[in-house]
């Protein structure tokens, strides 16, 4: 089974709005086993969206169209779906049921607006929308299957992981497909792949690599298919493990993993705590822990100390400290890390100071200087960086090769 | 000019990476006036490249392939588009060039892997890349124009706004379009299209207005075409004038403004400083403020107190009050505020205390709940709110309504 998604909205043209409902679904698809071949944005026109769907039938076996059914004038995927089909709206009464209740929950009458989302093709199956009031549409023609959803991800998201997905699995048989991904920190994309040449010209051809490359963390994902499932992944899992060989110090999580849950796990396996204290990663840090579920069994808290006084005053830096070396420099950083840690006694600590960016850039200490350091027991380390010019890169990749500074000490 | 753009990549079709090049790409054509009819993505495979391009010169005048000019074996552009022109690749010194000097910089030789990225389709000319080794590509064929260009956005990037826009800008005259959005929070997309109904009934046929859902803020975006920009950019200004007037609760900013930048320049224009003390937003609140450049002018700093040890211990939460309360509670939401604006001395201070799930939650105090609070001079506000249930969504939303609520009484 062959997929194709169309995504609709003006917003997705005109640079306002990304297509992550796209990405997310071709996701979930592929982890059901079904390839998608193309993903397509289009503009509101309901004739821009039947022409897609026309194309869109002739290659693949499954369409899926989201956005364009809110209650708004620009949106006009049913009027797409009526053109494509010929065929008219109807108002039905189960979608209309819903949409009361929910306005019910609220405790507000239905308005026009959102009645106008009960009128639905004539012809076509409705997929209930348990968090909104856009139905969802199903129908098949010349032996292809036709599926349209709404365009909110809160709505969109549960529709597909609950109704597609399940009825989906039905149709497929016999056709998988397995992937590993192993995460690596430190090493750019062009060197990974002159160090790992070897084994990557070993890799059979059954299975296929990619480099996923995102701001200082390459993902070099495995896909594997053939007859037997188990042998496939037998196999995957010896080239992991070599590969693991290759490059063991670049190597730090799996498939899911993020540098914030591996750390998380290192922690809770060991039963320790941490607290940070951030300068110029302003808050990255803490918020990269928190967004790890349970975060609280090991995080303990974080100081921002955006302000000298604050490193003063909060985190005992000395005063000659920063006068004599900058605030920027080893001798600051290592003394947050002590603070934060004896202020908040934890196992480990961090502490980020560095110059972020676009300004306050000096020939000494130019935009993109990091000092990061850990302390643990009574020891503590750092070590300087030289990122880029961008503010948001350099926020982003501090806070992340300073939890991977951590990660380090931690296994220690 | 109807532009038309082609994303390869595996990696965007099985959900792994999302099409962020696609839509940023988009946004700077619109804003030179150029319309995206289409984004498609497609696989590595040269011939999905060659076939899309196919399609893509059928119905467009510009088409702009990223990706898969890198390095790695999966990089295929280079071949799809010798396969499309009918010709062979062949070493280009200057790229060649190029790249010597780039690993030069770096204090390298150039690898072999590196080398082939010198290898460039007879027919096309060359842009070159400052931030990497893949070459940008250009070549006319029907008197259609293609551009091929690296996918890594720090060097896709400052090729488009560098080379390619200053480019096309040639091609286009008397082409323009006006944009104005007007930013909304605190009110649901289709409750804010009931207010406004009257006032979007009474747009002329050449402005044309869309709705753009983000999580707790909607985006109204006006577009205005014809002959004369200076009298579009005066409706559309006289049409926001009315706009603002009609729901002057929910608009907090325009065009690229967000909820922090708008809270720093109000911070700013009044010279005040703020000061922020987070429990279950972790540390968001604070990156959110020091996104911005040049936040230092205002933000002094924030405690992330996760551990209730932490509230008492730094922020001078009283210990009764957390046993009588609860940690989640308007009481302690408030001492919050209060301990981090006098232990920071700062003009303001936010603080919020809430569960962001997906674990903690009772049915007295539920996944979603969050307190928040604001103080300034001897004075603090709290206000209860409850999100959904998903951790990610509460911490952002949490966040943004916290700066809302901060915004208010800046200008109260």
């Amino acid at each position: 089974m062959i997929a194709e998604i169309i995504s609709v909205g003006d917003e997705l043209l005109t640079g306002q709005v990304i297509n992550s409902n796209g990405t997310w679904l071709a996701g979930e698809l592929h982890k059901a086993g079904i390839d998608t071949r193309k993903i397509t944005v289009v503009s509101d026109k309901a004739g821009e969206i039947t022409g897609a769907m026309l194309e869109a039938e002739s290659k693949s076996d499954l369409v899926i169209v989201t956005g364009g059914l809110g209650p708004t004038n620009d949106d006009n995927t049913r009027q797409a779906i009526c053109d494509f089909l010929n065929t008219c709206l109807v108002e039905n009464t189960c979608v209309l049921d819903n949409i009361r209740l929910l306005f019910e929950k609220r405790g507000m009458e239905v308005t026009e607006t959102n009645r106008k989302q009960a009128l639905i093709p004539k012809s076509c199956r409705v997929i209930q929308n348990q968090y909104g009031t856009a139905p969802g549409l199903m129908f098949e023609r010349n032996n292809k299957l036709f599926f349209a959803l709404p365009g909110v991800p809160f709505e969109f998201k549960p529709m597909v992981t609950n109704e597609i997905i399940p009825l989906l699995k039905k149709h497929i048989k016999n056709n998988f497909i397995v992937h590993k991904t192993i995460l690596t920190h430190g090493i750019g994309e062009s060197f990974l792949a002159d160090k790992i040449s070897d084994w990557e010209g070993e890799l059979p051809s059954n299975i296929k690599l990619s480099y996923l490359s995102s701001p200082c963390i390459v993902r070099l994902r495995l896909s594997g298919k053939g007859k037997d499932q188990k042998h496939v992944k037998k196999d995957i899992d010896k080239l992991v493990k070599k590969l693991k060989m290759v490059i063991p110090d670049y190597v730090f999580g799996e498939d899911n993993d993020t540098m914030q849950s591996v750390v998380g796990e290192l922690l809770k396996k060991r039963e320790a705590s941490v607290s940070v204290a951030e300068s110029c990663t302003g808050g990255m840090i803490s918020h990269l822990i928190t967004s790890v579920g349970g975060a609280s069994q090991y995080y303990t808290g974080g100081i921002i100390a955006y302000d000298n006084d604050i490193k003063i005053n909060c985190l005992k830096v000395d005063r000659s400290l920063i006068k004599k070396h900058g605030a920027v420099s080893k001798h600051v950083a290592e003394s947050m890390a002590i603070g934060v840690k004896k202020y908040m006694q934890t196992d480990y600590a961090i502490a980020t100071t560095g110059i972020a960016g676009p300004e306050g850039g000096t020939p000494d200490k130019p935009v993109g200087l990091v000092w990061i350091a850990v302390a643990k027991n009574d020891n503590v380390v750092s070590k300087k960086y030289i990122f880029g010019n961008n503010r948001e890169r350099n926020i982003l990749i501090g806070s992340i090769t300073a939890l991977n500074m951590l990660r380090k000490e931690i296994m220690d």
